[in-house]
């Protein structure tokens, strides 16, 4: 009984051990990760084009399920900046921005994202996942921060541009250049450098001038909470929205709301694609946040119970007001860096941000929009990193052409076209490298019994016998490769009178394969060219056993290559 | 200069060699295709929807185009059951039957699909082809004779009705049941049932009186030709078309008339989809053809260089009044048969049928359409074959599950749906297999060198060392689960200090299986656990090197298992 609900809930394993050391620093860690999230939870929620407290809500609910359901013990739930931009381009095509369908729709895509995901917790389909290449992964993360970039200049800018790509981003703020507003641009301009110093400048500065490492280190990550403060206090002081700086505005004063997602069929079809490239996507990336932090504590992380514990964070987004979520890098690191022990600190996180819904929202009515957009900025311009292009290059020209076509159909055509081309490609070039096997002609080593590469030997070969050894198992993409070959080697070559298939390598042989085979067979047979096997794995000859092929076969089938070649001398 | 001339000409080989016995063999073979040709291309129009001189139009210039590119020495091309109905398919779903936009649109399917094949051929992309798994075209074949035999019902029984697949199909089928013309529907029966006697009982019966095995052939072929002319009599004495018995009625006396494809882009983009579906099952049919053909004769077919002998066949088609063409299965083989020689019987046939579409067109008048839905029926009901279930069941789930699906969408879906999740659901099944490879945990044979699967074997393991050994090359859809069984294994016992990868059966790393391997890295020693490496293949190695891995490595590579634990005890 208790193996059975542990499995699914792993709250029962660590929660009847929790105890006072646990609790005080899961509280520390918690405390921490909430003023980090206050301001990043707003940032997101712009990003998706909802209204700032939607950010809030989707860190609650969400958190409190996965710290039931997930298996990490320092993952952080709530809105990433790239799931965020795939929200924004999956509603933008569909819906209005700034309309109650648009906050709705987000709704259907977080119902539509945690059933996807729990439906592959439960029936073990993760491995899907495993069909995004890293490479691919990482030119789809850099091409997203670009756009998640570009798309928050005309906050800083304080003009209007729309676009779900690169292009239609720079053209539509070249566009509206003209109607800039120049305090809006002061602020979003001086926050941005702000924050980019205090990333890269202020911690050296500060161990420079003898503080110690951990005081610099909280004053860096309270960085976003001072612009936050400074920039709102700026805008009040003076009145700046008067001046046309626009500002977060009224934020209702609530816990998360119960909402009830749309389920129109019309919109859920819609949905569909973007939906599960939110919770592929999502999940990778939590995924592997979640393995490097386990790894330091030599923990476990089990991938089918994690797409349980994210699906149903997301089911939670759906009915409390938020939108698609997942686990979260950079707040995650600083919940485990914090001391974060068990998924309880995910709770007080929650009960923290519960809080601030409930009674900080009026002190951000005056926040300028060009704060969040800079805050957003600074985030995810970590993410960009160009040099998976150079990594790949010289590894491997097929991971370049996916990471390549990858980033550029991002860029170009937006996230959901680069991510399905990246998948695409990655699948047809590992295909089409599996398609062309190695196929070795092969001959005796003198004085021994072992057969090498005649290529690459000096071996004894014999006119009427030629012996292929394929490196690898025959399936449906490389069958016809070796009907090529095959006909290729023997019709050029009229003294041949043995064909043997030397199948040390061979793990497998698909039907199309054994078709192949049986194929070969019969026009060997029509050209008097005999067709034998040697060195068949045991489960490759019991599964050709059920197909009749041995009875059929011109040949024989021998145990050893050696045995092939003294019969047929 | 003569080799790269003959590899895209192959007629310049065989046409040097040209003598009078091969004249003499290919004009019989001509001459007996001809025949066997008329009312078959008459009928793959009415299938394909066009009028029925179009299936002339289509067999004269691609054959003799195909005789100047193609390299196999029999293969008859021109309209097909298949490939006419696919083009029926992806034309009803844009215009409508029986309009001149209709058999223009079927021009620019075949210039598409001309287009792609000859592309595939110049790029050598033929192996796209292979994706196809052999189950998964069993499968589509059969149920395309199903769909075809449906929809040719409304001819015998002279009633309208309209469908894509076959479901479609027999609604339509039994709502216009009312309308049966019952003159039609006795000429339809009387015909069709006449020509599977001529198929299965005919041939016997000469032999059993006493007839020649040479002339019983020839009279099983005159069959349909005989059908042709009986029943165009039967309608001319009686009047018949006058009691509602549909005819061919005017067929334009004319040698095939240059024509030029629509270039509309709308109409070009949403042809793109069936055109590639086309190109693919028209080459995958023909080639086999080819090659089946070529073997008894020890002769060898080119797959790319057969690419571009289609592909100048399909644009042959697009600008003389045809629609998309390959070559054909019965065709080919009685071409084959009757003796033909070199590609030049192509082109005596192509001779004939420009003869006949000059001469011969008034004297079909009066032929029903009855008679040809006959020919096509019992042509097709030859490609059913269901026994690829019960053969896919017996041998492989997974190949069943593809067969399957595939049959039951193009019934259900049509020839689109169903080929393209044919070949989806081989793939995916593909890599679902492979992303699981097998991983043995493996032990020290006692008293040898010898590493063998401790679940299989009495074998010596130490506590502190693992060595796992993974029988498949590594690359995206597997490093995840590698990754996995890793850390399962490591956090399951802490005793392990060493992880030794033996990579005996390790033939590529990609980037992203070479990241994952930098991730076990990392993270083992995070748990202060060393990763080292054994049997490294060279080509392996050297890729390897240019990615610093091995500086990074925590552990050692060796050359042999038997170091590595020799090293580590």
């Amino acid at each position: 009984m208790p193996s059975t609900f542990s499995r699914y809930l792993p709250i029962l394993t660590w929660g009847r051990t929790y105890n006072k050391s646990a609790f005080t620093n899961d509280m520390i860690a918690a405390l921490i990760v909430t003023i980090m999230l206050i301001p990043q939870s707003l940032a997101y929620a712009l990003l998706a084009g909802l209204p700032p407290e939607a950010g809030l809500y989707a860190s609650i609910a969400p958190i409190i399920l996965y710290a039931i359901f997930g298996t990490s013990r320092a993952l952080a739930v709530g809105p990433v900046a790239v799931v965020s931009l795939m929200t924004a381009a999956a509603l933008g095509n569909i819906v209005d921005q700034g309309t109650a369908g648009y906050a709705i729709a987000a709704l259907s895509l977080a119902l539509l994202s945690g059933l996807m995901l729990l439906g592959m917790g439960i029936f073990r389909l993760g491995f899907i996942a495993n069909f995004l290449s890293h490479p691919v992964i990482a030119g789809f993360i850099t091409a997203s921060g670009v756009i998640i970039a570009a798309s928050q200049l005309k906050h800083i800018l304080g003009i209007n541009a729309e676009g779900h790509n690169l292009l239609q981003l720079v053209i539509s703020l070249f566009e509206h250049l003209g109607e800039i507003n120049w305090i809006t641009a002061i602020i979003g301009v001086i926050a941005t450098s702000f924050l980019f110093w205090v990333r890269k400048g202020l911690k050296p500065l500060l161990l420079k001038n003898g503080v110690s490492k951990t005081m610099a280190d909280v004053a860096t990550k309270a960085g976003p909470v001072a612009v936050v403060v400074l920039t709102t206090l700026a805008v009040w002081l003076f009145n700046l929205a008067d001046y046309g700086v626009k500002i977060v505005g009224d934020v209702p004063q609530s816990l998360p709301p119960l909402t009830m997602p749309s389920l129109s069929p019309e919109l859920l079809k819609q949905l569909l694609l973007p939906a599960f490239l939110i919770s592929i996507i999502g999940f990778v990336e939590s995924i592997s946040v979640a393995q490097t932090l386990a790894a330091k504590k030599r923990q476990r992380i089990d991938p089918d119970q994690e797409l349980i514990g994210l699906g149903a964070a997301n089911l939670g987004a759906a009915f409390t007001g938020g939108f698609p979520v997942t686990g979260g890098f950079s707040r995650s690191v600083v919940n485990f860096d914090a001391g974060a022990e068990t998924p309880a600190a995910g709770a007080f996180t929650a009960i923290g941000l519960a809080i601030a819904a409930l009674a900080l929202t009026p002190l951000i009515f005056f926040l300028p929009k060009a704060t969040l957009a800079a805050t957003i900025i600074v985030a995810v311009l970590s993410l960009v990193d160009f040099s998976i292009l150079k990594r790949s290059w010289g590894y491997s020209k097929a991971d370049f052409a996916a990471v390549l076509a990858t980033i550029l159909l991002t860029l170009a055509m937006g996230v959901e076209a680069g991510v399905s081309a990246g998948v695409g490609l990655s699948i047809l070039l590992h295909l089409y490298k599996s398609s062309k096997p190695h196929i070795a002609e092969v001959g005796l080593v003198p004085g021994t019994e072992h057969f090498r590469n005649i290529l690459r030997h000096s071996v004894e070969t014999k006119p009427e016998i030629v012996t292929l050894r394929v490196d690898e198992s025959l399936y449906f993409a490389n069958a016809r490769f070796l009907e090529d070959k095959i006909y290729n080697r023997v019709t050029a070559d009229k003294a041949i009178k043995h064909v043997i298939l030397q199948c040390t390598a061979i793990n497998a042989i698909d039907l199309s394969a054994l078709e192949s085979l049986e194929a070969i067979n019969t026009r060997l047979g029509e050209m008097d060219v005999k067709l034998h096997l040697s060195e068949v794995k045991g489960p490759v000859m019991d599964r050709l056993k059920r197909a009749h092929f041995l009875d059929e076969l011109t040949g024989r089938v021998f145990l050893t290559q050696f045995d092939a070649v003294k019969a047929n001398s």
